[in-house]
């Protein structure tokens, strides 16, 4: 399975081009769109979105990540193994906290620059032209074709393990931040929007228009107005920072 | 065939992780995208919609439905036969017109409550940990997973069997209505945004700018602009009502 | 292969609903979304922007290109084999600039009306009901269900080679024209929006915020804002004209 972690958008061409090259490369493999709504030209916060997401690939499986502003410079092309799984895209942090924590439970990470180059690499899309042929190669189980490098060289090692920031906000204007559930006491207020907002269960546990936040279904701390849309009642954006308080993290 | 009826959004993470789900259970079963805009929240409005394109499900195929705002709740989950479809979601009405117009011609209607759980069900996103594996099992020929139930008791009786409201706006501006366009007579007018509106056969029998009802390629009543955008024009969104007039529905 | 060229939207029925017939028809050939969002109603525009990116179609693939003002009138059914691709769609100059680009390169381009019919085709869903049952023959080997036409027939003289305006704004608000940046010197400027705006090699050359164009990543002039909007900083959107100066084109 490659599944797709990218700020490209559905609608437009971007990952069309790229499914039509994995369909090429390796027709049997099943693509699965995960995000194409990642923080746009934010590999930080993309990074964090992406550690709690990435259980969507199964053991073997490859996550083909794009979130790359660096296109058309000489930032390196990676492929990390973490956790039993293969990640392929720009050494900019993206993978960061996938390394991380897959380190913390001791499974083995890994990490390889990519030496192979197409016959016709453009200047802007790498999605396309480098990265997609080899996220279909590494999951026909082939070898990563390049070198290893020290996973040292492409950490991060200066940003936290947790990220106090929104990373997104979905479709129902809930607004997901970049702090795991369960660092967080039952009793940790979020201050978002100028106001402060008390842990539940789920959504069902407050009156309709109330904000609550609450562990979502990938351990991320969520903000939500039951049957309302948290970005506007509270006035949150990606990248919006939010207070933590009450408890210990 | 799994066809996908959800109000999850296409570009973020829910039907991605769905997705992920349904290949890993059943890798050769084709996943079809429906809708993934139903009206959100609202089963009931979601329910017309449903009715009219539940055709694109070939026979023995799986509807997989999640409009669920009682999701964390105690709604039962469930498991429709319908018309020669398997249908799979909540039990909040979402299926009760499949079910109606099913039994209104003559095929077999039958219903389960899902009893199996998996290992670890979130409580916010049930789409992914409870009916994907469902739905997946089902496509692959196995029977539902739970407890035959009397129809009567998942049925919504005191529900319309059209509906006279908005239930989609499309990507053109174009208004679904919840009415068959079989029910209503060629002089009737409807009443949208404070305008009556007569029915036409397309969009290329009036002039440019000119709003029109007519039969849409699902048998539903739609109101459109020709060449322009009839939510814009008409101000009309989901859930508003229509008006019906000048003969019999 | 069969990709996808339409200005349908994804998460709404109608890219659904087509690729319902295409799986039922052809259920092992993969299915690729191009764009979804073409220009609206607007099959010129569209024409640019679909001969600069059906390199995506493998050789002997099938693009079903839907942009269909004219639906439900008496525009014919076409098929079109150019540069060994197909081609399936309505008759309206969408597939213009894909047959006039094989013909400059020497490759055959053929022409045929569909003749076949299916048991009910709607009137205003002929993606789904004509179109769509085509592609998957001509992707599963068989020929056009149809009657060859002259080429000239079918073809638009009267349009320019390149076009001069903005035909697609992507997802990070860039603007794509339809002029080939290879028929541009290095020194040509456009001008969009009130600005003249100088050629750059990628994004990476111009400060953060600074207006550029350059060669896309599919030989089109694209006006892009380093880490910005072109969209909005420029005001820009399909349709607009673009100005060329300080070179001959």
């Amino acid at each position: 399975m490659i599944v797709l972690f990218t700020d490209f958008g559905l609608a437009g061409p971007y990952t069309g081009q790229m499914k039509a090259v994995l369909a090429s490369h390796a027709p049997a493999v099943p693509v699965i769109d995960l995000f194409a709504d990642a923080p746009a030209f934010q590999p930080c916060l993309s990074a964090y979105l992406l550690a709690a997401y990435c259980g969507a690939v199964p053991q073997g499986g490859v996550l083909l990540g794009v979130v790359d502003p660096g296109v058309g410079t000489d930032r390196l092309p990676l492929v990390v193994r973490a956790g039993g799984r293969w990640y392929v895209g720009p050494d900019n942090g993206l993978f960061e906290l996938v390394m991380r924590r897959a380190g913390a439970v001791g499974a083995n990470v890994a990490a390889w620059t990519i030496d192979w180059r197409p016959d016709r690499l453009s200047a802007s899309f790498h999605g396309r032209d480098l990265f997609a042929p080899v996220a279909a190669r590494l999951a026909l189980g082939e070898p990563p074709p390049g070198t290893p490098v020290p996973v040292e060289s492409v950490r991060r090692p200066d940003w936290p393990d947790d990220l106090a920031r929104i990373v997104y906000v979905d479709v129902y204007g809930n607004a997901l931040t970049g702090l795991r559930a369960a660092m967080l006491g039952d009793g940790v207020e979020l201050e978002a929007g100028g106001r402060r907002v008390k842990r539940a269960r789920t959504f069902g546990d407050v009156p309709v228009g109330e904000a609550i936040w609450y562990e979502n279904g990938n351990g991320l701390a969520e903000i939500a107005v039951n049957q309302g849309r948290a970005d506007g009642v509270l006035g949150l954006k990606v990248g919006d920072e939010v207070g933590v308080s009450g408890a210990a993290m």
